[in-house]
């Protein structure tokens, strides 16, 4: 496999993305191709055991720069010269901590949609206590219409259903209350749309208390809710940990116990970290584009050309491909 | 003081309402008056040190009625009678883990508007890694306007200025990212309104994973947002004990360590615990309305009293309606 990355993007490039996929490569059999500014580059690249090819681009996409504008304007940017790689079939699939916006974009123009599939959605795992749920949109879209819920929903059943193994996956939509009249009125009138189609197990409102119980494989949601939800666990994740800490440290009987337990700590510590969970795909976008973390170190890159190698291993795209036009 | 309960809202109701009630009148001298069914609320009324006074009422409202409906038809409800009683001036606040709808439809319908507030919001407190923080609307409004978001901001100063005793309270606007050009077009309009108002000290977008950092004295959103967050938060904390719990049991070593340090897990659980916190306050109804969480023991109900009897000591429907009268 072949997977392309963007060494210009995240806040820790190009140093912390070349090693991650120095890493990658160096315990698989996986080729990598950075995208990037090679003068940037060539000196983190040391440390690789193969030769990794470098394809030069110049431009650099901000986080603070309108997505569409940026995606037309640099065309010499990592982004947009690793997106029109993907597109020649240069390589398998394209890993990127960069601006979401800018993907996004750029993933519309230069990749183009699936059929059928009018905005695409990115998509990640969580844990929860049972099976890890898909949760989709964890941040492409602010502002959606209930068509495009439904979309995701299907996107969602095809993936946990073709890559996850689950039978007849049961779709959430992530709500206020459990209720049919709760939230606003374009979740009301998507639940009464999931309710009505056959092909899809929507079990209803979902409340993002309970998706930690793993009673659903896909949760639906818009992109300002997914990242509001998902930003929300990463803060709270580490406030926990640290006030847990605060408190270990205010007693020397409590640090030994700590002591003692730190595997156990540790353990559920990773089962939250990104680092361990590669990264988000877009889903409804013709190609494997995977979106890390923007704060990724080397291990979370390393993971997500990983996760990228495997969504472009089970064919992904042409799955999702034939099952919509059975669907829709 | 003199604070009616509504003992028949709440999934525990009555007995868990009515032994809180108990509770906080045995080690208080808050006055307690129980409005719901007498049948059944006097069996509970046995370990009472106080006698204490029942108001009868003979309906209940439910979750999932249509809240402006079920007040309308509901008279001998106890959120109506306990609502009207409030209004007469027969007592200084209510209690209720009742249907947050029916809530503030009655609190809208039979105590009014503060002037300037077109919607009154839930606000909460949330402990952070420095001083707790307001956060304000936790679910009373799925659908809001640009001008609702600045006054919940105004209500939010006033509220942490005159009851926290904060100075140049800090006010945050819930986002998916920092810069002003994120979210969707109601948080962007509601961005520039409160960038220009003089009276508020507007610090900009914060994105929830820093909410815990506690460099905001007040957080403003739309109810759906505040819903989806206080709930991931709920249910999150739940399953990160949960998994600590689980991986504590599978080695004996790990069981001494968390024996050892138990007070200090137990505290940093207690600081997230609903019933540590008492309730959340209606702000822009006249009147002090206190909502408890649906799921309130005997504990949450107990604090929910203590809370709106500080609320109305503190005098907050008087400091709120003179402070927005200089601001509007």
């Amino acid at each position: 496999m072949k997977i392309l990355v963007d060494a210009m993007g995240g806040d820790h490039a190009p140093e912390e993305i070349v090693q991650g996929a120095i890493n990658a490569s160096n315990d698989s059999d996986i080729e990598v191709v950075l995208v990037g500014n090679e003068n940037k580059i060539k000196p983190y690249l040391r440390a690789s055991k193969k030769s990794i090819e470098i394809v030069n681009a110049e431009e650099i996409i901000t986080y603070d720069e309108q997505p569409v504008a940026a995606i037309r304007k640099k065309k010499d940017s990592s982004i947009v010269k690793g997106l029109r790689l993907l597109k020649e079939g240069k390589a398998h699939a394209m890993v990127s901590a960069g601006s979401t916006g800018a993907l996004m974009a750029g993933g519309l123009f230069i990749l183009g949609r699936l059929e059928g599939i009018d905005r695409p959605a990115i998509a990640t795992l969580f844990p929860t206590a049972k099976n890890p749920v898909l949760l989709l949109d964890i941040g492409a879209n602010s502002e959606i219409k209930p068509k495009n819920l439904v979309q995701f929903a299907m996107m969602g059943s095809i993936y946990t259903a073709e890559i996850l193994n689950r039978e007849n996956p049961r779709v959430g939509l992530m709500n206020i209350g459990t209720e049919k009249e709760k939230g606003n009125s374009v979740i009301k009138a998507a639940y009464s749309d999931l309710n009505r189609l056959e092909n899809i197990n929507f079990i209803g409102n979902i409340e993002s208390r309970n998706i930690f119980d793993g009673n659903a494989d896909v949760v639906v949601c818009d992109g300002f809710t997914g990242n509001i939800f998902l930003k929300t666990i990463e803060g709270f994740g580490m406030y926990i940990f640290k006030q847990l800490k605060k408190e270990i440290k205010s007693n020397i009987v409590y640090s030994l116990g700590a002591a003692l337990m730190k595997p156990a700590i540790n353990k559920v510590r990773a089962s939250m970290d990104y680092a361990e969970h590669g990264g988000a795909m877009f889903l409804g976008i013709d190609g494997v584009l995977i979106k890390c973390h923007g704060s990724s170190d080397r291990k979370a890159i390393a993971n997500g050309i990983k996760a990228a190698c495997r969504f472009a291993e089970a064919n992904i795209s042409e799955k999702l491909k034939q099952n919509l036009e059975v669907t829709l």
